[in-house]
């Protein structure tokens, strides 16, 4: 069923897309901002189901591109995706009958909301990462086979360039980071046009409403003092992420981060709160492997998210700062996101990483030592 | 009036292109065996006289772009040009009636001759630089108010990239650059695409002749063992590039060149054949300055140009090798390009050379030593 998003919902929602953006994914808190001001002229969005989507309809998925550390200093305008679109329906020949989010993380959950805010488009409630990822291939749609050619990307000065690399979206990548990296590490896309039937076998379903529901249990958690992992917990439990695990409570002793040919790259080391252990993350943009003591804990395609040990709040990359208490929890991917093909795409090897993939539900919870409380 | 440019013709107009790229534009050599090729194919190319253009018609430049060090390791596969006209075109809407060089050096004499072999569209005896230059916004079309946008850039894997900055084609240069970096080093490219009246107006007239005369005088000097350096003199005296001057007579005793961020950058030293003096001579891509003992004798954008010494064959920035003995000449450009807004477009400040622009022609001949001969 089609519902209506209004703008009180963009709190708790942009609170959910930081958990799944799993510490990238761009500030949600900026595209927050953007989508209240488009709704405050134009009113509440409508969120399609993915069941509800014609087979023949032509959705043009939306977002932003570009290095988090730069987007929390480069606000853009507003309007450079509204443009890409544009650009890319002109490019077609054809009108978009609905906009959808390429990631569910960060501000990337915002961008096509902001979209149909402007444009009056319905915003599908699906993406294609089911998280955050740093890259545009590593997609659902570029594992089951939707090329993401031709993309529009658009400037702050109403500059456009239309990238057209056939199937090579690893290519397609390659080309919009460049340019991306010559508008001064922010640019604004819009790609993998697509039929409804192609977004009903590829897209990763619900993933906007997901955000909604775990932001507003983590809100909700707090107000009645409940914890709020174990309420996270819960509302996971019948989604396609069903499996939570707190890997490591303790606090930030060391940031490491550098903006490098359009990402952010680092990582982080946190300190046990109780005995000696430690937790690293390294990330490109997102978290990508969570290790205790040198022991793999979680691995990318799964969620790696720190959230703030008193309430609950996801912490971006580039917002871990020195001495933060947190705990770090894995979640689960759907399946569509661990076959064969899909590992290949966003799996440990894709990054770089020596580690095969194993779920995080394999770790077992007594890893972890017992928070304290107080 | 129109003329048939034919295959037993391009090494003499592969000659004076090299001369006119004023040690870049990239290898002519290559370009002419692509064009050869092409011609074995479709016969000899249609000429037109710019005058000759209706106002209307649809021109389409196209070239090549990228380090001319890296176009001698990576031989284009021959379409890419014609990729990007027809990206253009059906950007645009329109067809071309003609297409042209952008610069009348080096490969970018021959890529337009490519186009319009395997096109069958004439190539209009004309082009934006009046020699070569590094940059995309160095153009008299751009000088004179045409935008060079949209650019349409392709691969060799069929990729192409549609760019729109608007009237800002300095823009335009760093995103076509960018993906001509993430090409590999070299793009093939369609852009300022223009009418005929804008041709007449902005364009430095019948360049592609006049390199094909100076290739000619080159030739027939050698043939009749006649100095080539005073052939060349009597050649250009007629034309828009009416003074040469003998700037250095000497031999190459330092090159410094290294490829960064997709250009050819560097110096080369030269010895004088007697006495003590040396010439440096600053490069990107092409020759900007040029000077004896710290004294300026040559800026751009008129053309040093170093020829090998008994032949005077021309000698590109890649080609500089120990050893070779050379004359160095400068060539006045046509006042078209020496404007203000010309010269603050590609004069001596655009390069970051903190020399004021003064005519060669104020060049005195004695500062030169006399040519040991035998």
């Amino acid at each position: 069923m089609s519902w209506k998003l209004s703008s009180d919902q963009l709190p708790d929602l942009a609170r959910g897309a930081a958990l799944l953006g799993t510490g990238g994914g761009g500030d949600p808190f900026i595209g927050r901002l953007l989508v209240e001001r488009a709704m405050a002229e134009t009113g509440p969005v409508t969120v399609l189901d993915p069941e509800e989507v014609d087979d023949d309809a032509l959705v043009i998925p939306t977002a932003q591109m570009g290095a988090p550390t730069v987007v929390v200093e480069k606000i853009p305008r507003g309007t450079e995706p509204v443009a890409a679109l544009r650009a890319l329906e002109r490019h077609l020949g054809r009108r978009a009958q609905a906009t959808m989010p390429i990631e569910c993380g960060g501000i990337n959950s915002m961008i096509p909301l902001l979209v149909a805010a402007r444009t009056g488009l319905p915003v599908v409630d699906a993406d294609g990462m089911g998280r955050a990822f740093p890259e545009l291939q590593m997609e659902t749609f570029s594992v089951y086979g939707v090329a993401g050619s031709p993309l529009a990307i658009a400037g702050e000065n109403d500059e456009t360039a239309i990238i057209d690399t056939g199937a090579d979206n690893r290519r397609m990548e390659s080309f919009a980071r460049a340019l991306t990296i010559r508008l001064g590490g922010v640019g604004h896309i819009a790609e993998y046009a697509m039929s409804g039937a192609d977004v009903k076998r590829t897209a990763v379903p619900r993933t906007i409403s997901l955000a909604l529901s775990l932001g507003t249990a983590i809100r909700e958690a707090r107000a009645a003092h409940h914890d709020a992992v174990e309420a996270l917990r819960t509302a996971l439990r019948p989604t396609l992420y069903s499996h939570l695990r707190v890997l490591f409570r303790g606090k930030v002793v060391d940031v490491e981060r550098r903006t490098v040919e359009g990402f952010a790259r680092g990582r982080v080391r946190f300190a046990a709160s109780g005995g000696d252990s430690s937790m690293d993350v390294e990330f490109q943009n997102e978290n990508l492997v969570a290790t205790v003591d040198g022991d793999v804990r979680c691995l990318v395609p799964d969620l790696i998210v720190v959230l703030e040990a008193d309430t609950a709040e996801p912490i971006t990359t580039e917002g871990l700062r020195y001495g933060q208490r947190v705990t770090v929890v894995g979640i689960s991917t759907p399946d569509l996101m661990r076959t064969p093909e899909a590992l290949a795409t966003f799996g440990p090897a894709a990054f770089g990483i020596r580690h095969r993939f194993a779920p995080v539900e394999a770790t077992p919870e007594d890893a972890v030592p017992a928070a304290p409380r107080g």
